[in-house]
């Protein structure tokens, strides 16, 4: 791809808060939803709207059970989500590292 | 800063079209108006609407002059721009290599 193909930039992935979960979830594999709160400093409406979206692109999978009968909703990174982060990350690099005439 | 800050990426930078104009600047130093353009196959509008906002943050310089009787529009680097893109890619590189818990 040309260094400044900006196309190549998934914007599923880029909008800031899903691309904090996205890394955090490429590295833990999975986490529960007050983990994933905590750690992004989210709101629980902003979290679910974009786990929901990322969901929908295929990138994580949510998994809902009972904990000592609470509820426990889970994110889980599909390996379509670590293939488009991966493919993101990529992108990213090309467009800092290549960027520039010449 | 902490890993997850998600509240150190510069918002302004982040956006896809102003990132790609801050990569291309940030090593080009200067670009005209076409130039960028066709670089970051952006339309007129876009380009022009980030470039203002660029502008806006302190990040970027808009010259306007006249070569051979044409407008000629360059956009310049600031100092703060470069500072602000180098923030941002330590942002990034924080939240991308120590992501995950542990």
């Amino acid at each position: 791809m040309a260094a400044f193909d900006l196309g190549q930039i998934d914007d599923v992935i880029h909008g800031r808060l899903r691309l904090g979960i996205m890394a955090y979830l490429v590295n833990s594999e999975v986490a529960d939803f007050t983990e994933l709160k905590n750690a992004l400093q989210a709101t629980q409406g902003n979290l679910s709207l974009h786990l929901r979206k990322l969901e929908d692109a295929g990138y994580i999978e949510i998994e809902k059970s009972f904990l000592a009968r609470k509820p426990l909703t889970r994110a889980r990174i599909t390996d379509s989500g670590r293939k488009a982060f991966a493919a993101y990350l990529e992108a990213m690099g090309k467009l800092i590292d290549k960027a520039g005439p010449g």
